[in-house]
């Protein structure tokens, strides 16, 4: 692969509280984001806006969302578009925007996550969630995203021998850094021991163990890292960024317990950043599901397989932690409002990176991963973020 | 504005019939394009692909095309994402694809744009339509696509003293072009002086003035121009890309007769490629509705002000003209299938580059514009492709 032609750095990091927005379209919820992404860059209009959503068209009757949102920003004329990778849709709008910004397309790009999950037009929630997996081989037979997460995770501990609790680490870390968040939809704490109890959503998954639905947008704005240093103090440059696919339907998949996306796509970003996996100091991983959280830390490299639920049992992903994960409260307890979440992410670990993380800091933060999965894998989006010294 | 890093071409051209593709999945019908594109370039596999796709979500319940269709067309891995810009959606995943390889994210880039209208998993179908409009203010009021060409098409005719009539020449050159085209949905000639018979769909707009929906996709193939000299016995290149937007809603347009994202892009995109309007031998536009057809030569500077209809009068828009339109039958013969339209025209302005044309080809063709329309001009995307010699 060429090299990336020119480097790019986040100057602006917006995003509303994750909740039920029912008051909010999608273009205001959009707009909260983005204005604070601008104020925060000191910038007032961009050259290229990418949307991430993905269910705007289905659950809102919206699309098109790319002209209607650069008008509703009072940015009437710019470049603007929507991408769309189901649960990665956010990452994957990170994506075009950080390559839009490398190809010399864009010199201020702006890129905003946006989902509205609690309200719909559409009467027919559970066939609409069908296009998310692959609709005609899965969705169609009833195996919507959650039954994904469950044959994964009976699988998960069928083939390594584990019971549920191996996996209440992950869901007890996520809620107790989202208690801090002021955006975090769910700020509860979880007790360890109480998930037995947890009601079952999709067997072996408990409402312990999968993200909930939310309403919620994020925005990021990027430039050039070169013009980054002088517009605003504490730029953060993208050391890597790459996208990749695996196939969305869980029985074309080799070997389902690993996740080829994210290995591929983590090693790439990896190899663009120059730096190894044990030189990132915080993971935003995408744990819709306990069982995702499992298979990411092995296919990124920090467990081998088969024994990632054990970083959580051992305390390793806490804040002090050696791989600290979901320090704004991950998917779990910030919410999960799909589109917007991969956006959510990057804003988070950059946060993180510009030393901003409030109550969950992690200390001495140089660099972060963002990884962003759509269809349980099928596509996976990273971005390592750094500190521009 | 910067400059764009790498200069980029087409090596691969690849189009199905456009027409009711009832046995085929969105999936079999996007493999049908790439499978050609791929043969046409010689190449078996790519780095990145950019699905451009409207509604298939909402009408096959189908979301994650990118991840999905990489899978299908065994490339298991590569980057993958969908792009959305309504009616735009196919000339936004070229741009997409055009800034992948210029950022050097892609050495070789796959765009295909792919739509299916003609069955549909959901019941609701004008409801659908309504997420192509504003929905909010347009949509739920009734007004759907077909309604907003009406008021332009009436705006037009009130403010410029014109009839109906004056819009035939579109269609009539339009379905004379698809005639010879293959992969045109409908061959039939029309005859002048018969319009005035033709079914209402949206007063003004019969159905002589409205491109049909259909089922289609169309591939290209994009790789560094450099590269592309070794690659192929006759690559074009990509002299200009550019995409911009105006607001969605027809009332919010100051003047709705003013195409102003289609002057933004073919101003960029013209420059982009330092050359004039009247340096371009041959033109791929939005003719969904035959109004805006006249309205895009109009802000393309081809034609004065409320002047755009009296090229076609003039027979100044045939294969011999001045400006030659809609030379494979455009969308009004050759078939509107939303998402991959914007591929299908550049596919057939890289084909009259070529000198590849058959019957249709404009003679000493040096370069040509397409321009793909979404939202009746809420998303321009203009690409300029050239012979390189």
């Amino acid at each position: 692969m060429a090299q990336i032609m020119r480097d790019v750095g986040i100057i602006g990091i917006g995003q509303t509280p994750v909740g039920e927005h029912y008051e909010l379209s999608l273009r205001e919820l959009a707009l909260r984001a983005i204005r604070a992404a601008l104020q925060d860059a000191h910038v007032q209009r961009v050259d290229a806006l990418y949307v991430g959503n993905a269910l705007g068209g289905q659950l809102s009757r919206q699309e098109h969302l790319g002209a209607l949102i650069a008008d509703y920003a009072g940015m009437l004329g710019i470049e603007a578009a929507r991408v769309d990778a189901g649960e990665a849709s956010g990452g994957a709008a990170l994506r075009q925007g950080y390559i839009a910004v490398a190809s010399g397309g864009a010199d201020l790009a702006l890129v905003v996550g946006v989902e509205k999950m609690t309200d719909q037009t559409a009467p027919d929630r559970l066939d609409i969630e069908r296009g998310l997996t692959d609709s005609e081989f899965e969705g169609a037979q009833g195996m919507l995203p959650a039954a994904v997460g469950g044959l994964l995770m009976r699988r998960y501990m069928h083939v390594y021998g584990v019971d549920l609790a191996a996996f209440e680490g992950f869901s007890v870390n996520a809620h107790a850094n989202g208690a801090n968040n002021p955006n975090a939809l769910l700020r509860n704490r979880l007790k360890p021991g109480s998930f037995a109890g947890a009601p079952m959503v999709a067997d072996p998954v408990t409402l312990f163990d999968i993200a909930p639905d939310a309403d919620g947008a994020a925005a990021l704005i990027l430039c050039p890292t070169e013009a980054a240093r002088d517009l605003v103090p504490q730029p953060v440059r993208v050391a890597g960024s790459a996208l990749a696919t695996d196939a969305l339907p869980l029985h074309d998949r080799e070997d389902p317990l690993r996740l080829r996306a994210v290995e591929t796509a983590v090693s790439r970003a990896l190899d663009q950043a120059g730096v190894r996996i044990d030189d990132i100091d915080v993971f935003e991983l995408h744990d819709a599901f306990t069982v995702l959280t499992a298979l990411q830390l092995e296919a990124c490299g920090l467990a081998a397989r088969g024994e990632g639920w054990r970083l959580a049992a051992r305390g390793e992903i806490g804040l002090a932690g050696r791989a600290p994960l979901s320090t704004f409260g991950g998917l779990k307890s910030r919410g999960n409002p799909l589109g917007a979440t991969g956006v959510y992410q990057a804003a988070e670990v950059a946060l993180q990176v510009r030393g901003e993380a409030g109550l969950n800091q992690v200390s001495d933060v140089g660099r972060g991963l963002a990884l962003n999965l759509g269809g349980a894998g099928a596509t996976a989006a990273a971005h390592i973020l750094e500190r521009v010294d």
